[in-house]
């Protein structure tokens, strides 16, 4: 027997039935038309933020990274609840003017901006962290020829990380950002030749679970971009801090004690350095408030014994999950939080595969896992599928098309 | 330094720049109109169908697993050169009808088929490789209700694996198939109730480089097929014998020795046992097929250095080649072969890091690999694209969109 993840809180059943934003999961596939179908719940979007802001100092804004969970009703139901947005494309900027999100509120960072992607960003009025030397000068050469002043904050390559963070994005040689002992120079030659000096862009991790881990980060963050305004001597307008707040998905994770990185943040901000301020601060996230917010449902369409072992085979899978199916920078397959929906209530009565349709022994949902016996027509629920699910996925792999998508 | 993968033959340049089909990679590039851009040779597909046919006797057949590359024009251009084509969706079959392919040169495998796919599959009169008993019940009842006999054949889990094989697909539990225990009694129940009896389909592995596996595994499939012809009495209308033949992607890879599996075959196709002496025989081949005739081209949008490390940062990367990032069922990340496209004559003079323009740190074409110093616009190819490349990788990832195709 393999565990499964812990299901994220805020999760009923009606009538032994997983229920979100109060309907049964039946209802909603029936709404939706078919399966697979991820749903996600705004009472978990608005509980997440709430969390966030009453444990952060009110200084202390929110922006939501676009690239956790582009869906057009996402985007647009978090331009009420967060400050700002972080886009990686132009693509992203084209999905948050759909949703009619003021540029001035989003900032594009991304260590590959094609030209064209300057120039509608410029042209926009968003804020580029930008990443290098030269997309600096690309940048200032696109200003000029729009007659535009570009709006441009340095994204830093910090000399340090985020301990325990899934993905490290400072400590060493990287392509994000600019090594922070070339900062200085930068900053100067972009806002002497023209730009609209934006500050300062420091990410250094993600998907962390350790407080401790995310307060020295953040401590870190805060000295270096007080050493950084200092030595660039022009002030800090704003101060993007990063992310790296993660969400448990595997069995033995527990979720961040925020209590502890807001009252640490508390302290910080309490006692800035004169080079901060006036300064703006942000944090960034994206799986942290939308991972848990997002239930992904699929159907069973054959059970089936093998040498003894019951698979249930789901018309979902990897094309849709890649990460549940440990294929996502994973070394080591754990089983993601999954359940059989439709039969929420019931208790585990044997060892079942969960695996998608598709034709290859990669498409594992769940393996070895304790759960109520399911027949031909349940739904299955993978749950933590609110980031990093449909969009980081293969859709096209096996010509099985996209799943549904459906916030309630 | 990390090496990179060996680059397959065939490739030509001229003026010192990579060309494929008689033409520079830039002008393909000019051609199609942007990078990032898959380029699919069908001098290479020619080649890689007359070295299977020189190969194998001439009974023979050849199938196309439609799920490697299931451009519109690979599908196309694969119908003159192939005998039959293996789908793994409606959605495929779908691309198959588009493409003008008579549905009885197809079979239709995959462990969960929708009750809707089974029924445009029967309609259509293609063959259902049959997973499992439940699938075989409802495969008769849509049969019945259309008033059409479903041609079927088993699909048999063996209790064998091809040795070596990158993914294996048979040798234990596994949600593929039918065990071979229970494939005599299904036949027959399919058969006795209304089937048009096909015969069987065997796969036990893919991506293996050793003809000495391959070898053995195609006796034991011969052998296996024998058996349960034998069984279940009414003779083995065809025989799919999988795949499994693999590309080398890796340093150290070499090719399957392609001439001491088809002496094999021929020994065993003179001396086939009574029950398959009728049996209509075929390999069914995907990535062997075409993963060498594709190529991936990538512009350089940015040179940078982090902490004495040169990155060259493109405007592709894992949204189009997510194996090749090290990140598809990858355990340690080795270098696919890549070059700089527009030097390709030119002597390495530097080490490199190329990767993607994603903001993720999982985002590497090539780690610490020898080039000649490239600059930005240069072309970075990545070869072996030809298959599991374009639909395998999670393309609205980060918004930037699908790459162009381009069969040339």
């Amino acid at each position: 027997m393999k565990p499964v993840g812990p299901i994220p809180a805020g999760y009923d059943t009606i009538a032994g039935e997983l229920a979100i934003g109060g309907k049964r999961v039946s209802e909603l596939v029936a709404e939706a038309g078919r399966t697979p179908l991820f749903v996600y719940s705004r009472s978990h979007l608005d509980a997440r933020v709430a969390e966030l802001r009453a444990a952060m100092p009110r200084r202390m804004g929110l922006n939501y990274a676009v690239k956790a969970n582009p869906h057009p009703d996402v985007i647009a139901y978090m331009a009420s609840l967060v400050d700002g947005f972080d886009i990686a494309s132009s693509g992203e900027l084209a999905m948050c003017a759909a949703a009619g999100i003021d540029p001035r509120r989003i900032s594009f960072a991304g260590p590959g901006k094609r030209d064209d992607e300057l120039e509608a960003a410029i042209a926009a009025g968003v804020t580029l962290n930008c990443e290098s030397e030269g997309e600096g000068a690309r940048a200032l050469a696109i200003g000029q020829k729009l007659g535009t002043a570009p709006r441009i904050a340095v994204r830093v390559n910090p000399s340090f990380e985020m301990k325990g963070s899934g993905m490290k994005m400072g400590g060493g040689a990287k392509q994000f950002g600019v090594d922070a002992e070339r900062v200085p120079e930068l900053a100067r030659h972009l806002i002497e030749n023209g730009a609209e000096w934006r500050g300062l862009h420091i990410f250094t991790g993600s998907q962390t679970l350790s407080a401790d881990a995310i307060v020295e980060a953040q401590g870190k963050v805060l000295d270096l971009a007080a050493e950084l305004t200092d030595a660039i001597g022009h002030g800090c307008p704003k101060l993007n801090m990063g992310g790296g707040l993660g969400i448990p998905y595997f069995p033995g994770d527990t979720p961040v004690d925020l209590g502890r990185v807001g009252a640490a943040l508390h302290a910080r901000v309490a006692d800035l350095p004169a080079s901060l301020a006036d300064t703006e601060l942000c944090i960034e996230l994206g799986r942290y408030l939308v991972g848990e917010a997002g239930v992904y449902l699929t159907r069973i369409i054959d059970r089936k014994v093998s040498h003894g072992v019951t698979y249930l085979i789901t018309d979902g899978g990897l094309h849709h999950q890649l990460a549940a199916s440990g294929n996502f920078g994973t070394v080591v397959r754990r089983n993601y939080p999954s359940a059989i929906a439709t039969r929420y209530d019931d208790n585990p009565t044997e060892s079942v595969n969960i695996v998608g349709c598709l034709c290859t022994p990669l498409d594992r949902l769940a393996d070895n896992a304790a759960m109520p016996e399911a027949q031909v027509g349940d739904l299955v629920a993978v749950f933590c599928a609110g980031a990093y699910g449909a969009t980081a996925s293969p859709t096209a792999f096996l010509g099985h098309g996209p799943a549904a998508e459906m916030l309630v």
